[in-house]
């Protein structure tokens, strides 16, 4: 993975509306105590995710349980909603692509579809359950408190289409992803002998994608979960320095908030130049939002900070966001997501009679097409004095996913003592769950 | 389609923090300036698409097309990127669903399976390649210019690729969708005697769902066109109106402009609570960003405006966004975009043994729990000070549908007064288009 920050470091570059020498020399005299702040937690034990680079058990378990359950079933329906499926949908499209579910058997190599079921709109769910056969699914259901409204609703429902379908064989095709001692879930699989792993109590819903959340679905439709692995160990090894700009999280993460906080750059887009990636930009807003924003910092007092994460696509979104981009308020930064080497490129072939304005397109091919226009908008956006950088992937293996999604996880972290807020809370969220929980309690609720 | 504004119009309701009843009453002593420059632009011919709630002689075209056509294709493939994609999609997902291509033959009634291609992306084109038979797909090129890069090189690929296939025949799995007369795909059509619609030139890209480019797909899938018209001709009626309050688009645009431009609220989220209508998002996306985001106004003056449109689905992100929503800076607005009547419900069943704490869930329905949520989270964020609004749609029947994109095309017409911006032009993705071009043209470029 490479990160080049030249387009958010060179004032001059973007026509002296970017960071000034004197905030980048600020950043890096700020970054040992971010450092030291972030070390300390992580040894009392808050920065949980950090640990999810070595997981031989756990590997091991997942990897003996893909393999147990085999070919017994030909579809994957994981139920979950907010992290507990975010990860997992970043996963099987930057790995298996988009479209694995229209793929044939012998195109998924004979690995099983997968359905992520993350609302409770009725017309998704019901959709789901007709296509999907009972007999042949194997159902993940996924919530790391195991009391989730949402999953819990999806859970009843299925848990009565399973056994109207296979009676008191439905238990044989659950298997849950929960805490491992406390929740609805973990009480439900102990009473009914459902097999359960378990999510590491110190790793939050929205760093859980290497945690078995994430890994085992991944490894139920063939992903290597041990590159997965190998990849966030990579990204946890760069993070091993005292040097503020060899610390690519750090440094990212720096970047933005003084982007934030002393330019204005609010809004802060993320925009992959790959269709497999877009999943991630997802998965990033709520690891971004819901860390960032926040009412009161670490000392308790009422701040209101949090900038707002916006996915994008290029080269789709070059025809919808970047006209706002290039030319409305001074309030964003971008960073272009991209990968070195797609696997596979397509020819662009020129033929004859071409009207004269194509033939520019012929004879060069589609990934080269998407990478100039990548640049072309990097450079288009510092004319306008917009600032970017790029966080670009070797290549769309499980290692270099891996490795990007631990990065994002590490500069979050950071970005919580950037901020001076705590990352792995969400205290905005209760008063809207307790609202429905009255309503749904209230008579006459239908 | 009901719209209420309760949450945004109550300046006590969301704790002081909402529009005063002074800046609400210069709102409506502006509504006539604003009414009276729509309409003066729309007589001169620059509201095109105004005009397409009455197109008889296009849907007649259209329909006797699709029914020529008839099931000689089994997949409609369409080839486009920006206005000429997302409006398909926002269309195909609102009536079809989002999992509609992964429905067998009969629970699709026969209709053909739709594929958007809308990018450049190597692995998306080489996988549905792949996928995709070339004897039985139809190709919609989709090009309003007929010149567009990303479009005209997946053309090329496409073209060799049903060549390969069919030969000379390649031609009849083909039809253009572009300007009546210029560019590269009408002098196409015209020479190899490929079928074409036309794009009315007074319709802009992205305000083109309800012209050829988006009817011609959905009514190869079963979409009833007339249908969706004839809800755009209900909002089209509802706009004809000189009473400020009873204009649901010009006082939707209008608390939106006043909200960023009187309190800072430069985010405007579009909330759906509904995953049929999250393509319906992205669509918006385009419409609001590309339209308003500008570095000029009407009268030349350099202003650098523009909100920023942020697509979020319910009750999803309330376990990703809301946190930023609730607690976070007082830079945002939401719009709820309910479904009073989502066609289908699934009751939650109760069940022995069920833990006390799932109790409450038993004996209502998912789209019970979906309402309680909307309306959960509308009141949390009002006592945290944040204004939302609800824009709710009957159902998800194609009038109903094509009414909410008449009205978010003409909320967007009228936002372009209210900015005093042109909302048709988009000058800021000139240059990357042109550095593009060159560095394509650069020798040595692969």
């Amino acid at each position: 993975m490479r990160v080049d920050h030249h387009r958010m470091l060179d004032h001059a570059l973007v026509g002296g509306t970017g960071l000034d020498p004197r905030q980048v020399e600020a950043l890096a005299a700020r970054f040992p105590a971010v450092r030291a702040e972030v070390r300390r937690r992580t040894g009392e034990g808050e920065y949980g995710f950090t640990a999810l680079g070595g997981q031989e058990a756990a590997v091991a378990e997942i990897t003996r349980f893909a393999e147990g359950v085999g070919q017994a079933h030909d579809h994957v329906l994981v139920l979950g909603i907010g992290g507990s499926a975010l990860g997992t949908r970043a996963v099987l499209e930057a790995l298996r692509g988009p479209g694995w579910n229209e793929l044939d058997d012998e195109a998924r190599e004979f690995w099983p579809r997968l359905t992520v079921l993350d609302n409770v709109d009725p017309t998704s769910v019901a959709a789901a359950l007709r296509r999907i056969d009972p007999r042949r699914v194997l159902v993940n259901v996924v919530s790391k408190s195991g009391g989730t409204a949402e999953t819990m609703a999806q859970y009843l429902v299925v848990r009565a289409w399973l056994e109207e379908a296979l009676g008191s064989g439905a238990t044989r095709h659950l298997v849950f992803t929960t805490d491992p001692e406390r929740g609805a879930l973990r009480e439900l699989a102990r009473r009914e002998g459902i097999a359960a792993l378990a999510v590491p109590p110190a790793v939050g819903g929205r760093y859980s994608v290497l945690s078995p959340v994430g890994l085992l679905p991944a490894a139920l439709v063939g992903v290597r979960i041990e590159d997965l692995l190998r990849g966030a160990r990579r990204a946890l090894a760069a993070a091993d320095t005292d040097e503020f700009t060899a610390h690519p999280a750090a440094l990212w993460s720096g970047l933005q908030w003084a982007a934030d906080t002393g330019l204005g750059r609010h809004i802060h887009v993320l925009m992959a130049y790959s269709d497999r990636l877009r999943a991630v930009g997802d998965w990033f807003c709520q690891l971004w939002a819901e860390s960032l924003g926040k009412r009161v910092n670490r000392e308790g007092a009422v701040v209101h900070v949090g900038p707002t994460p916006l996915a994008a696509v290029g080269a789709v979104d070059q025809h919808s966001l970047v006209q706002l981009l290039v030319e409305g308020p001074l309030d964003k930064t971008v960073t272009f997501l991209g990968v070195a080497d797609h696997g596979e490129d397509v020819a662009i072939p020129g033929r004859d009679g071409l009207p004269a304005e194509l033939a520019y397109l012929a004879g060069h091919t589609l990934g080269g097409l998407l990478r100039a226009e990548r640049e072309a908008t990097a450079e288009a956006l510092a004319r306008a004095g917009r600032m970017s950088c790029l966080v670009e992937l070797a290549d769309l293996s499980a290692e270099s996913v891996g490795e990007a999604l631990m990065f994002f996880q590490l500069a979050t972290g950071y970005a919580g003592a950037w901020y001076g807020v705590d990352p792995f809370d969400q205290p905005g969220v209760e008063l809207g769950k307790r609202l429905t929980y009255a309503a749904m309690r209230r008579p006459g609720f239908v």
